[in-house]
């Protein structure tokens, strides 16, 4: 007999968002079901009653399942595991008090709450073994905030999760092939700060560490060593040392140290044609050296494929690299694509890590 | 009788380089001469024996005529107009000499020498009144610098034949529509400099300039008044202050000022998402803060498309936005779409300004 499917569990992300409704688009299609066993971790009664006023949704039940029950799972019927029924001996459960009513579009503590509640229990069972993988919907800051979460972000919720610093944990973008493009990762070298502070910060260690983390995500998703590029920080590339130094000085060393190390790595290459490059097929992955250098790009050709996945955690966790799009809740315009794409590359690193 | 159709000017850049391929190419095709009069500005003999020697362009003949001339334009006969032949009453005619030979895809000061020439010249008959735009092919700054041009590029090759200083010229980079995407325009805040030395740069001031330039820009192009955006310059627009300041300290208030004048105008908005707005049709121009923020997102999706129109001269110029690939010349590669936008550009502007 085959061993089961590896089961990977969905978090919604706040309630009050798109969240859910991409959840159930997605589940309502046959492909993500293939090869894995799919969970939601929610409170079904307050999942029910979020699907139950967004109109557009195709039809399904929901079934509450314990975590350890083996059944495949199919369109029609989404498997819902209770944050409360996720439980570490020595750790105290995940308080299952009932949430309080969720009105979509708004930031609230009670969407927070039940964001942060998703999350912390199936890191859990990913920790224990219970679990091969986790598959985040879209979160709010604020409300995660305001439900007493006192983290940057999602990334830093699952480092933290994991006993791990906030700083242990790290993100690739990564957007996958179609209409001819050829999917790319990037990584950053740095990220969320200002472009001044980017600058100030960026570091021949820093580019190269980049790096590393970039071919070590991208080795199981393509099953191969990648072909990685870095960018270059100044127009032209720096035309010569005409703009700028930081070609010479900080990348180039970043990029033979990479290469020393037996990484197939070229750089610096200018920016505003290295993207195009990519997407033809020339890289696989690229080191962005500030946020807008990578998220203008793979925005711009995906902004509702593009995926997060975290790097640098014992657990595998990918997400949807959207927000929870207050705005269009419940109109019947959210796209599952990036969720879609999410399990995809949970699945195949999954499957590469032999987990 | 109807007025004779404008005359536009065209010129190959640098011989070397894939220049006279996109003229032949495009030349080639029926709707460049729809409304216009083309001329190629050119030694006749030079460009007949380049292009014979590149394989794979359309059978044409190649007539050299007088600026003079009336006839219509039409594909299979290039009309070719002497840089020697075009002077200005008290000034010096353009060198006649027969250039030294071209080695295609080499940087040379006979190259930099033809490019400089055809400038010169068609500048020359633009401000004269005898022709009502130029449309410019790829020239090689090496080649122009060999050739004794000291100017940093094309534009101020243009601002210097205007008698102008060369920073009274600036540049809008230009993406027509196409597949489903709205045409584009962005000018730049800053643009040949350091990241560095922009973000140290950057004003209020200068943004609002930027913001000027960009709407008197597409104004004719669009037969209307733009609706206009300004890139933010930090990650997430810079998070409420938490990931810099410029947002609040430079670039609303340029917004504002913008505004007060009359203009149709946001910002500043987060660069990661606006140019998928912008190109969805949510504004016609951009301001960008710096180079790549602007060229990156337009390569990326106009690589041969791309059009660069000169703002702030008494002329008329438009050019292809592409360099002169001399990796690619005579291979049958060049593609001729970023100079017949330039050409329907120029044509547009020309049309509106009632030249």
């Amino acid at each position: 007999m085959a061993a089961a499917a590896p089961l990977l569990l969905i978090t919604c992300g706040d309630p009050a968002g798109i969240g859910p409704e991409v959840v159930a688009l997605a589940w309502n299609q046959t492909e993500p079901h293939r090869g894995a066993r799919l969970r939601v971790v929610a409170d079904a009664d307050m999942l029910a009653e979020v699907l139950d006023r967004r109109p557009g949704l195709p039809a399904a039940t929901i079934e509450p399942v314990d975590l350890a029950d083996p059944r495949p799972s199919q369109p029609g019927e989404l498997l819902v595991v209770a944050p409360s029924q996720i439980t570490t001996p020595g750790l105290p459960p995940t308080g299952d008090e009932r949430p309080a009513a969720i009105d979509d579009g708004v930031v609230s503590a009670a969407g927070g709450r039940a964001a942060g509640a998703a999350v912390e229990a199936a890191a859990r069972a990913v920790l224990a073994g219970d679990a091969a993988a986790i598959v985040t919907g879209p979160l709010h800051k604020e409300a995660l905030h305001a439900a007493g979460y006192r983290v940057p972000g999602h990334t830093e919720l699952f480092a933290r999760a994991c006993g791990l610093p906030d700083d242990a944990a790290s993100m690739m973008l990564w957007l996958p092939g179609a209409g001819g493009r050829t999917p790319l990762g990037v990584v950053h070298a740095t990220l969320h700060e200002s472009l001044r502070s980017a600058l100030e910060r960026l570091s021949s260690e820093g580019i190269a560490a980049a790096g590393r983390r970039l071919a070590a995500g991208l080795t199981p998703l393509l099953g191969r060593s990648p072909r990685l590029a870095v960018a270059a920080l100044n127009p032209h590339g720096g035309e010569g040392g005409l703009f700028g130094d930081e070609e010479s000085r900080l990348i180039e060393p970043a990029v033979a140290r990479l290469a020393a190390e037996g990484l197939d790595v070229v750089g610096p290459l200018p920016a505003d044609t290295l993207f195009a490059r990519a997407f033809g097929g020339a890289f696989d992955g690229v080191v962005a050296l500030y946020h807008d250098q990578g998220h203008i790009p793979v925005k711009l050709l995906g902004m509702h494929r593009a995926v997060n996945i975290t790097l640098g955690l014992p657990i595998v966790r990918t997400s949807v690299a959207h927000g929870t799009a207050f705005d269009i809740v419940g109109r019947g315009l959210a796209d599952p694509a990036s969720l879609l794409a999410a399990i995809d590359a949970a699945r195949r690193i999954v499957a590469a890590s032999g987990r």
